[in-house]
């Protein structure tokens, strides 16, 4: 059989555009590194140990710390999925509460599962324009609070997979009101003290835990993360002990130096700018980023989403390096846009969803990249502009180009999140049987289903499955979405409680 | 600063020869990869994703599983660790009942912990001859079955840190006789099956679940695991979700790629040798081990332990792999022998205990880093043997060479593994206070104490704390070793029960 590393060199040389994770997009230069074999070692003599960190790995750390303006900071190599777990349990008791965003990532999911949590959500509104999940404003935040005093910790997702925004400075004020620490899962957001064109990092508003993936917008190697602690309504200790849990007595020197080699990049080139941020990689990526949206206003059915959103209940930034290009107005279906891209122009995007595609950015894209991103989407344009947006055969996964055509596309099914009838641990750990998918409404869900990317639950253990989510999930499989966290692979048989 | 990499690329291109993990010894030769950036990729189109496999990774994994012969197999990226949270959590329920050995890894303790688990021990015997902790035996593991109803599953590890293993026939009959999985952890045992100069993998001996190490003995990347579904008493189901929860959503391509190579690695060379193992590589690896062991025989100080030690319980078998040089018979302790080889030889070992250093051999070692090994022994060997066991003044970190000389050292302080009091969740969350070491006699510990390498706790929350055992702690202290898991890293101060 052909092994991975030759399938990974030969995708890796080919001329195929990565406008997805991760961020050092296969283009460091002069800043890559020789054969991992060759530098990876274990914890011996003058190599510090990451959990129990007092000697070089501290000080990388440190200068971690240093850059983000955090109080402290650990290197994480089990992704930010273990700053997460670790946050999470080091916030809240056994069988305690956690108040979070409904939109959060799978591994808040499981975080509550693991302690046992009654998990009371926030759920972002569905911004109408381009269908994008809204932010959460603290007055939700607020509301919950007041209304339910057992509530230990508040974690969000911002910005979102798509960049999305929240009030973070608003809600840590509201959670703090209460005495209860806000974590902020800011996975995507590593990139923003680097440039003010970014929204500001949650580190800097007040946020108590916050946590980044390295590898997600920055240049560094895959499972790379941070984990800061900024505020002062966490126990950073008990948190401490967490990360040596959730993560590996052997952690991969590999890892750690990628880590260390993009703060040393970050640091050199804010130094090299006269200490101050933004430094010459960061001028360049802005310059690329607006030339890029200055073009895409020339295209007249596919629209790139602009700087901010607007939901009924606020306005939310966007970060501009999310590429989010909207179908919506051609009535053209995110998984044929990125098909398209993909097969007709070798460039690849990170994710399609309901109406639209989304392409990551960063400092490692280059003028070219953006370029032919520019043309490929040119070009579709002017395709959607001749068949006068009806079908054209094209090669997508979801079967010809715009076969939904100015119909509702199937994300759009899925506006309303099911209603949460017991904790994730209670029906997890209950009796449970195996249904077709088609005769489980009504059903309590006994498995998470998520599409990934991203990876946010539609439908957790312990929600009430409609008829219309339902259909809404049939829907995705026949568009040629893959439904993930069901025992059947194939997505269509679920397990539910029984009754 | 100078950063993490640097420094690593600095020692990888000095000569200190590693008997040490990891156990690609960073002599990959042909076997290397190229810079890891030029492959790292995410979940892109035809990659595949190892929490829903159905492509690539899975036949990579399903190579695996036919090498081990396990009916499934998981690749784990965040380390044995999270094989073993995951077995351990897919085994029991919460606030269940686990049957483990004392002298499993940390990992099996946080497992306990998450879950609320009440740990019942099985504690290893000491060996007289060497001071190593011996196996477990199917009548100690049948006779704790006997007397609690309650156990959900049993865990050992097997082999040991040193190398020394059970008689896992003999407990997984013991287990199943109550119908009670077996899991093992692996973790040095990976190469086990592919020489039959090694003991016989727990694979092969009816364990419901094994974990592996890949990184340890055999050539891959730091971080990289394997986790083997074998007997039908665990529900496969289960764990294979824990491993979703307990690992990254965004697993590391490189390091996938790295344990699929090492799968290449090992199946070529059974199939260059007719499709049987021992292939060329193994063979040479044999040949090796050999040599070296005829050699240390005319050593007059210092000992190379055997292939089997011998308790009151019963004999263990030995990894030949693992060298466990002892000095016990010299009066010299395992950190003395681990500095002189390190100071005036330039070879790095793998750990040192009470009066033995233990040096981890792999395919990888060429026949020139044995022969160096067993120069500087005999050189540290005709020392012993000029000073008649009496001080040097060496440049240990303990001191000067011998200052113990003939005395008790450190380790056997140990021998006394203290008495539970409560589970380990009801000591961490219940109230604690700090004090300084010599106080906590008598108290309940809150935390864990252990070395690190093994990661063995020597006291875990939950533990009352002897005399005798804050005397052995202090003399670790003294001697050099840094007690970690401790909130104080400097290991002065305890946390321990409020009374």
């Amino acid at each position: 059989m052909e092994s991975l590393y030759r399938k990974l060199k030969e995708y890796g040389e080919g001329d195929t555009y990565p406008f997805h994770m991760p961020g050092h997009k296969r283009n460091m230069g002069g800043y890559g590194f020789e054969d991992p074999f060759s530098f990876d070692i274990t914890e011996i003599d003058g190599f510090d140990n990451l959990h129990h960190a007092q000697g070089i790995l501290r000080e990388a750390q440190q200068r971690a710390a240093r850059l983000y303006g955090a109080r402290e900071t650990f290197f994480l190599v089990n992704g930010s999925t273990a700053g997460i777990l670790s946050a999470v349990s080091g916030c809240t008791s056994q069988g305690g509460k956690l108040l979070m965003a409904r939109n959060c990532h799978k591994a808040v999911y499981h975080a509550a599962a693991l302690k046992e949590l009654d998990t009371v959500y926030l759920y972002p509104e569905k911004e109408p324009e381009y269908g994008l999940n809204g932010g959460i404003t603290p007055g939700q935040v607020e509301q919950a609070l007041r209304e339910d005093a057992g509530i230990e910790a508040v974690i969000i997702t911002s910005p979102t997979y798509d960049g999305v925004v929240s009030d973070v400075r608003g809600i840590a004020r509201a959670a703090h009101r209460f005495h209860v620490p806000l974590i902020v899962d800011e996975a995507h957001g590593a990139h923003f003290r680097f440039h003010p064109c970014f929204p500001v990092s949650a580190v800097d508003c007040g946020a108590d835990v916050v946590i980044q993936s390295v590898h997600k917008t920055l240049p560094s190697l895959t499972q790379t993360a941070l984990l800061h602690l900024c505020g002062s309504f966490s126990d950073g200790e008990r948190i401490r002990r967490y990360l040596s849990v959730y993560q590996t007595s052997s952690p991969s020197y590999v890892l750690m130096a990628s880590i260390d080699r993009c703060m040393e990049l970050l640091e050199e080139d804010i130094e090299a700018s006269g200490g101050k941020a933004p430094g010459s990689l960061f001028q360049t990526f802005f310059r690329h980023l607006q030339e890029f949206r200055e073009e895409m206003q020339a295209l007249k059915h596919l629209q790139l989403v602009g700087e901010e959103i607007t939901g009924q209940a606020g306005i939310y930034a966007l970060d501009p390096s999310k590429l989010v290009i909207s179908g919506k107005r051609a009535g053209i279906p995110g998984l044929e846009i990125q098909s398209y891209v993909r097969e007709k122009h070798r460039m690849e995007l990170e994710m399609a969803a309901g109406s639209y595609a989304l392409g990551i950015s960063t400092v490692m894209d280059t003028r070219e990249g953006f370029e032919r991103l520019f043309q490929a989407l040119k070009a579709l344009d002017e395709v959607l502009g001749r068949s006068g947006h009806a079908a054209a055969g094209g090669p997508g996964k979801a079967g010809g180009l715009f076969e939904n055509g100015g119909k509702k596309t199937e994300g759009e099914c899925m506006l309303q999140y099911p209603e949460k009838v017991c904790r994730i641990s209670e029906a997890e750990t209950s009796e449970l049987e195996e249904l077709p998918l088609a005769m489980a409404a009504g059903r309590i869900c006994g498995e998470y289903i998520y599409l990934y990317p991203p990876g946010i639950p539609l439908v957790t253990p312990g929600e009430r499955l409609t008829g219309e989510m339902i259909r809404g999930l049939t829907a995705y499989v026949k568009s040629g979405y893959t439904l993930e966290g069901m025992r059947d692979l194939s997505g269509r048989r679920l397990l539910v409680m029984k009754d």
